[in-house]
């Protein structure tokens, strides 16, 4: 009984590997080590340092935006400020900066006059961004103001693509003419402007190294060909009351240059899972590189027959038959030793027709 | 030197293969034949070409939305306007539209009266949706417009879940009658409607091939077995002046549906890294049949031991030991071909009882 | 022909195994059970137990957020309530509590008044949260108000960290005091606060075990270091008519604290591509132990020239010439069993130094 015990540990405590055959021919080493090479750069070059294949990444980011909208408009010889002509006034994600008012004021109807403001086109209007970031998922928050400028710096500078692109703060005419707008039309019939705050954020580095990229496009461009409702407009009403107590309204259709603060963000950070599968891939993959060599030496090469008769060695149902056949003669006496004497059986089946 | 240097060299570019038996029996091989076949299925038909396991996926969309709201509401025999029912006014994603008011005007106070607008009951009542998706990871801007139609079918068309599931353009009605609402207890009480705009996108084919797929819920259901605010309703105030410059207001307690546009994305694009990862999973699943068919050929079938003997090579302590010994005793003469003399030892001593 | 064609089906199904050493050693028996076990240990209780890398996730959460700010300000001895101080009014994920005004009534100009407004630091000011969350990827629609609570306790309980972490209600006073802030410069700066709730689904279990999580932070924290912009203000007008019809507005620049509601998520599923994955993976690094055991056992074991031996066969360019030119010179009679002459040509040059 503890000797049958201590036979199944034994057996268990072994050591599988694989029987290899080495062939020492140099095309075949060569296209081998070539291949593996390959792999090899592929992997650590592309998929590790290039993809960053060991990083877990999340797209999904929540962050809040805000705005503030700066400089004066004219409407006639009339100055308006921010209280006027941008809407709504909280400074969020989403602002409107209005254009052109057609008022209706309904206390002396049919009378209909079109005012325009030029805020668009006028170089003191300002907008200025305040983005933080924020990803649970990876404990991630990040504000847009760089940490190199001081606060004078920011609070004067003015964002500029190539030489100043971390400003967080815009002209309204360059975004325009970055989206190759014409400030006229646009003003004149609305508009939607997308800001797309980008964050590519690398966080197994300094999280300060996580910056912003801005880009401006102008997002009702997809209903272009479609020119169901062009330009962006909306109408609202100002309420009063007379004297006596009754209601009366100034309908407003305001068309605005609305301004849609998009933020996207990337944030890898480094992630076993991924890594691990990543390289068992790369494992697996060196390892099949034998297929390819194999194809070639048992195909292509001189003596293709004799390589393969080194790789594989056949066992077929006849021979073990004929083996069975042979050990149940000697049952009795081979018993003890069983399995050496299968292994010399099958053997000298196929392998031994030494004499 | 040089020489062991190339020998080196020599060593370094050969090629090792495994060395493999092979069964010629029908059984197993159609067992693994089958098997493989099996493997190959699932991965082409089930990972590859259902899943897209070839792709990229990524669910974090930022999405821009536009709406309108066009249509009359009565109030009595008074006739009101989106400016007058409609807040924000702006046409963003959130809106509400307000069909019930509880007027309290400060005025004189005391005075309470309840009016009700009949938007939403009434037919002429139509939002208007414009949708634009970014993503800027897999770059990619999308309107809501299907570009097979044109700008006057787009302006005429209704949605329809059937027949014009791509027309953008919502009768407040049918959205209320899709979700299974009573329009009088939600006009009175208040509540609030998601209208969810699904992209799902294949990048691999025509970006225009990507449509967005509309459907409807009653977004406040989940709150619906603790109803400890039933409906929707906000309050705010008009402000007026009197003659002498005095404040006063008319608070507004408004019940309103509120439609929040929820866009929710998937976009695939092929990608090198999970289509290389799932190819090495695949070949590898496929090798790993050979773990079936080797218990089956080592366990079940007739000849099972002549199969063990055939497939593993054993090689014990005590053999090494006796052949280290062995070679140690002609250590001379065999030095310079040790390999070869080691091979030979080994193997007659587990393989050659054949005298 | 037919039986061309029956030898090429023989040959198709047949079962190809690899050939194995066992070595029947305990130390490189013991090392590589262990390292066996290690690895399943890494992938059970790491990979798929903690990591659930059997699930599909998502974090692109889609959801809406209805807010409902109650309480009373006071002003002077003025009574305000939500209609004066919470802008906008109609219960978004965004919302300001006006804590500070300075009132420029342009009828009288140059005329300017600092009032401030108490709410933020009176206790009976309470924000109000419905949070729905909606998924179409997973197919997820989840509210934040618990299903064990009655409706009576959702109304009267009040969000307390430890005590009471899934009551939805929140005090503002509390919501200050956890992010740490001074409750008086923040009124009298404004300022940002964010709330994050977090939704960890693991929607294999019951959707009612997917549980919000509330945590606070100001959300101009980043900004800190760089004080472009203190606090929290926005302008706004209130517009009036004098009674022959001229316009004339106050202006109102309000100091507020607002509330940005962000909601995270993060929902996962079984799904079988990455189960799959993970699966063969583990089962491949299972493998890649014969690689560290390989190496002790042909570099550090006495014997180590033995064990190559009996696992390394090789077979040089040489060999396969003299065995080619060997079975070119009988080659007529050996044609009908190239195959055999074949392994036994290459066997006998390698192995059999045996005379």
């Amino acid at each position: 009984m503890a000797s049958m015990l201590w036979a199944c540990v034994t057996d268990f405590f072994t050591y599988e590997t694989t029987k290899s055959v080495v062939v020492k021919t140099w095309s075949v080493g060569v296209i081998n080590r070539v291949f593996q090479l390959l792999i090899i750069i592929y992997f650590i070059g592309y998929v590790f340092l290039y993809q960053k294949a060991y990083q877990q990444s999340d797209t999904g980011v929540e962050s809040s935006v805000m705005t503030k909208v700066k400089g004066f408009g004219y409407q006639g010889n009339q100055v308006l400020d921010v209280a006027d002509y941008v809407y709504p006034p909280q400074g969020a994600g989403i602002f409107c900066i209005i254009t052109k008012v057609i008022v209706t004021d309904n206390q002396f109807r049919g009378l209909c006059e079109e005012t325009a403001l030029d805020c668009a086109a006028h170089t003191d209007c300002q907008a200025f961004y305040g983005n933080n970031l924020v990803n649970e998922n990876l404990s991630l928050a990040r504000g847009n103001f760089p940490k190199h400028m001081t606060s004078k710096e920011i609070k004067t500078c003015t964002y500029h693509p190539l030489t100043n692109p971390l400003c967080p703060i815009f002209r309204v005419s360059d975004i325009l003419n970055i989206t190759g707008q014409d400030v006229n039309t646009l003003a004149k019939k609305g508009g939607e402007i997308g800001i797309n705050i980008e964050w590519k954020c690398n966080l197994d580095q300094d999280v300060e190294l996580c910056k912003p990229e801005y880009s401006f496009s102008r997002l009702d461009a997809p209903f272009a060909h479609n020119p169901v409702s062009q330009g962006y407009n909306f109408r609202f009403a100002k309420y009063y009351k007379t004297d006596d107590g009754k209601d009366y309204r100034t309908l407003l259709k305001a068309y605005a240059i609305r301004f849609d603060i998009l933020v996207t963000g990337n944030a890898g950070k480094f992630s076993t899972v991924p890594t691990l599968i990543n390289i068992v891939a790369a494992f697996t993959s060196i390892g099949l590189g034998t297929v390819l060599c194999d194809i070639i030496l048992l195909n292509c090469m001189k003596g293709a027959e004799q390589y393969k008769a080194k790789k594989f060695e056949e066992v077929s149902k006849a021979q073990i038959e004929a083996s069975l056949s042979q050990s149940q003669g000697s049952q009795l006496s081979l018993k003890p030793e069983t399995k050496k004497s299968c292994d010399s059986g099958a053997f000298s089946l196929s392998n031994d027709p030494v004499p």
